[in-house]
C-alpha cells in the first residue's frame, strides 16, 4: 500500500538520457514536467550540445517504479523529444555486486609470491597446525564474519530463495566493513533444513571469526541460533533478533529518560513476537522490565493459551505478562506506558494510543510502513520512534552490529553474550548527552562519528569482565616461533 | 632434508633490531658475520644514532629458521652488541591475514544507504526472487570463487586441519585477484568427511560463480569433486588436478617443439598417480598422448594388477599402459622420451635417466625437492622442468587457475570441460613465439604480462564453443525491470 503522502525517494531514481532540439526554455519545460507529475529532479548533465540539438542527462526520484514510468511518459510528450534511454539507479549501483575483496600484499616480483604463497606459507600453515589458536594471529580469522542466511525471512518479504538474499548479505557486508572495519562476507544457503544449516555453518566455522545470522525465518532462527551458539567457540548473533534487540532497549533507555520514568516501573506491550518481538521482549526483561505483555495475531500471551502457541510461546508467556492479562491489543494497551510494533503496517489507530498512560512512548518498528504513521500519532504520543530514515527517531540495527561484532572480534570473544549485548546497548545510548535528550532525539544518527568504535570498547569491556574473551598472543609473528 | 647447497630463501628472513656502540667498522662486523655464516643481507637502516651508539635494523635470509638463529647467536657475540629483537618477514607478513573485503559504493550519506541497503536493495531482492539469473548480473556471484579446502593435503604437508589451510588459501585467493580480478574468499571445512564436504558446498554454492576445490587429499577429491561437478550449475575445479594438467601439458607442448616430436609417437612415464599424476596423466591422453605409463608404490600400473589397486587405479590401468608393461620404474623409463614427476624427492638417479629415449624431457616436479636435482640431471636431459623458481622452466599452478576462471566466469560458464582446459594449455604454451623457445625456456614467467587474460579469452572462446556459457542480459540493470 503506497500511501499518496509518500515523497519520491532515492530508491525509485531514475536517469534519463534526452535528444531535444537546442531550443530556449527546452530544459525549463522537462523540469516542470518532471515536478508536476510528482517527482523530484536530481542531477542535470549535458553530454552534447551543437547549434541544432542537446543531449541531456537529467535524473529524478519517483515514489515507485510505476511512478517513475508515469513520468517518463510524460517526459516522451514533449514534443521533438526523444528519450533515448531510462537507467534505473538501484539496478545500476548493484550492477556486478556491491563488494569485493583486495589483497594486502604486494605480487610484483617472485620474492613476493614466495613470501606471500609457496614456499613461506608452509610455515604458517604448520605453525598452525601445530597451535591452532595461532589462526587468530595470522589469519584473516580475527576480522571477518559471515553473514549467513537461507533467504527465508529477506527483509519484510518473505522467503525469496538464497541468490535473492545476497543483495541484502552484501549490503550487510558493506556495512560491517564501512562502520567497523569488518571484513565479512555473504554466504547464502541452498537449504532451509534447519539441521542442514546448523551443520554447514559448523564446518564453515574455522574460516571466520564470527558468524552474523540473517533474515532467516522463525521459529527455525532460534534453533539454529541455540545449537550453533552451543557447538561452535565463535560469536554466533542472530541480528534481525539481538541486534534489534540492542537498538531497541537503547532508545528505550533513552525515552525513559526524556519522561522520567524507569524500566522496573513502566508496562510495556509487544506487538509482534516473531524473532525481532520475542529477543526485544527477552532483552526488555534482562534490562530490568518487570511488566511486559506480549500480544501476537491470536491476542494477548498468557500462560495457559491454548491458541497458536508452540514451544517458544509457552516459554514467553512464563517469562511475561505477570498479571496474566487475557484479551486483545485494546486491552493491553490499558494503562500501557510502553508500545513497541514489530508487526505489520497500520494496525494501530490514534483510539488504541489514547488507551495508553501519561507520556506513552510508541515505537511503530514495521517496515516501510509503520504501525501507525507518526502524524496520525503525533497529538497522542510523547515520545516516537520508527524505522524509517525520513522520521526522527529511527531504530536501525546499523547502530548495533558493527560495534557488536568489533568489540567481539577485538577481544578474540568465544560468543556474544547478554552482558555483551546490555553494554552495547547503553552505549549506543550514552551517545547522546542527557542535555540533549529529547522527545525528537533519542537515538543517534546511524552516522554519528565514530558509534561504532565507542560501541565496541563497551562490548569489548563486558566480554573481558565475563570472561569470554581470549588471550592471543598478539605478538605472535615478533616470536621466532 | 636440507642440501648444504640450497641458498638463504626470502622464507626465512629476519629483520635484526640491534644497538651497539657508534664506532666505525661495526657495521662491516656485523655484515661479515652474516656472510660468514651464509646469510644473505638484505635491507639496512637507521632507527636512531647519536655519538655514543646507533640502532639499525639489518635483515638477512637464512636457509632455514635453525640456519636464522644461528646467525642471530653469532651477531650477538659481537662485543657491545645488543639484540633488541628479530623479527620473522613471513611471521610478519602473515600477521591478521593476507586478504580483505571492500564496498565498492560509497555510504556517505542517507541516500547511499538507502540505495546499497534497505529499502533500495528489497527491490534487487525481489527482481532475482522472479528471475534467479539475475544474480549473475546484480550480485557479487559473477566474479566470486571460493576456495574450498578441508585442509588434508596442505601443500606437501599432509593434514594439517582447516585452521592450518587458511593461509594457504588466502594465498590463492590473493593470486586470484592479483592475476585475474577474480574476488575468491577462503573456507575451509571442519570435516573430513566426502559427504560432508559435497553438501556444505552445495548448500553455499548460491553465493559463488565457482568453486576452487584446494589440498583435498586423494582418493577423496575425486569422488567428492565428480559429485559436486554433476549437482551443480557453476564450476568446480580441483586446481590440484587439473590446474597442474593444464601447466604440465602447457610446457610438454613446448617442451616437444624443442625435440621436434609428436604427443602421438612420444612413450611418456608419470611417477605418483595421486591427485595431480592422474589428473596430468589424463589430460595428456586427451592431448594426443597414447603411449603413456603410470608408476606408483607398487611399480607399473597394468591391467590385472592386484597390489595396491582401488577403483581409480583400475580405471587409470583401462587407460593407460597399452603395452602392459609390467615392473619397476627403470622398466617404465626404458625407451620413454618423457618423464613426468609428481612423487617425492631424489627418486631419481642419473643412471634413471640414461634408459630414457634420445631428447629426454625431464619434468621433476615433486616440492619443495624435485625427484632429482637440476644439476645432477643436466647431463642426461634435453629439456628440464621444476616446481621450483630458482631453476629454469617453473611449473606453477598460477599459469593457470586465474585465466582459467577468469574466462569461465568471463561467461558465466556452467562447468570447466576437458576443452576449455586443453584451450587453456595451448594459450599458456603460446605465450612463448615458437622462435623464442628453448631447452630452458618452455613455460612462461609468473609474471608474464596478461597472461591470465590470455588464457580467458581462449578459455571463454572455448566454453562458447562447447555449449556450456550463459547468455545473461548484461545490460540488466539497464532495464527498467
Amino acid at each position: 500500500m503506497i500511501s499518496p503522502t509518500i515523497p519520491p525517494t532515492i530508491s525509485f531514481t531514475m536517469t534519463m538520457r534526452l535528444e531535444y532540439p537546442n531550443l530556449v526554455g527546452s530544459l525549463r519545460r522537462i523540469l516542470s514536467i518532471i515536478s508536476e507529475l510528482g517527482g523530484d529532479v536530481g542531477t542535470i548533465d549535458i553530454l552534447y550540445k551543437d547549434r541544432r540539438r542537446i543531449v541531456r542527462e537529467v535524473s529524478f526520484a519517483a515514489q515507485d517504479l510505476e511512478h517513475a514510468h508515469r513520468i517518463i511518459e510524460g517526459v516522451k510528450l514533449i514534443q521533438d523529444m526523444k528519450v533515448i534511454e531510462a537507467r534505473d539507479l538501484a539496478l545500476q549501483v548493484h550492477q556486478g555486486g556491491k563488494i569485493t575483496m583486495s589483497s594486502k600484499l604486494p605480487i610484483e616480483t617472485m620474492n613476493d609470491l614466495s613470501l606471500a604463497y609457496t614456499p613461506a606459507v608452509g610455515r604458517i600453515s604448520q605453525l598452525i597446525g601445530k597451535d591452532p589458536e595461532a589462526a587468530w594471529a595470522l589469519t584473516i580469522k580475527r576480522n571477518t564474519v559471515a553473514v549467513v542466511s537461507d533467504g527465508t525471512a529477506i527483509l519484510g518479504l518473505g522467503d525469496l530463495g538464497p541468490a535473492a538474499a545476497m543483495p541484502v548479505m552484501e549490503g550487510k557486508a558493506l556495512l560491517f566493513k564501512h562502520f567497523a572495519g569488518v571484513d565479512a562476507w555473504p554466504i547464502c544457503l541452498d537449504t532451509k533444513d534447519p539441521a542442514k544449516i546448523i551443520e554447514t555453518v559448523r564446518y564453515l566455522a574455522p574460516s571466520f571469526g564470527g558468524i552474523n545470522l540473517e533474515d532467516i525465518s522463525a521459529p527455525r532462527c532460534f534453533d539454529i541460533e541455540q545449537q550453533l551458539r552451543s557447538e561452535l567457540d565463535i560469536p554466533v548473533f542472530h541480528d534481525d533478533q539481538h541486534g534489534t534487540a540492542v537498538v531497541v532497549l537503547a532508545a528505550l533507555i533513552n525515552a525513559l529518560r526524556v519522561v522520567g520514568k524507569s524500566m522496573e516501573e513502566v508496562k510495556v506491550v509487544v506487538l509482534g513476537i516473531g524473532s525481532g518481538g520475542t529477543a526485544v521482549s527477552y532483552m526488555l526483561l534482562n534490562a530490568g522490565v518487570q511488566n511486559l505483555v506480549g500480544v501476537d495475531k491470536e491476542g494477548i500471551i498468557y500462560r495457559g493459551r491454548t491458541e497458536g502457541m508452540n514451544m517458544y510461546r509457552r516459554q514467553f508467556a512464563d517469562r511475561t505478562n505477570p498479571d496474566g492479562v487475557e484479551g486483545d491489543l485494546r486491552t493491553a494497551l490499558r494503562g500501557a506506558d510502553v508500545f513497541i510494533g514489530m508487526s505489520g503496517p497500520n494496525v494501530l489507530t490514534p483510539a488504541d494510543l489514547a488507551l495508553m498512560n501519561e507520556d506513552p512512548i510508541v515505537f511503530a518498528l514495521a517496515n516501510p510502513d509503520p504501525e501507525i504513521i507518526p502524524e496520525l500519532a503525533a497529538p497522542h504520543v510523547r515520545v516516537m520512534a520508527t524505522g524509517r530514515s525520513d522520521y526522527p527517531n529511527q531504530i536501525n540495527n546499523v547502530l548495533g552490529f558493527p560495534g557488536i561484532f568489533r568489540g567481539a572480534l577485538d577481544v578474540y570473544a568465544t560468543t556474544i553474550n547478554e552482558e555483551m549485548k546490555l553494554a552495547a546497548a547503553y552505549a549506543i545510548a550514552e551517545q547522546i548527552p542527557q542535555s540533549h535528550l529529547n522527545p525528537e532525539y533519542i537515538i543517534p544518527s546511524v552516522f554519528h562519528p565514530n558509534l561504532a568504535y565507542s560501541v565496541a570498547r563497551q562490548v569489548s569491556e563486558a566480554a573481558r569482565r565475563t570472561g569470554v574473551s581470549r588471550n592471543i598472543r598478539s605478538e605472535y609473528a615478533r616470536q621466532n616461533a
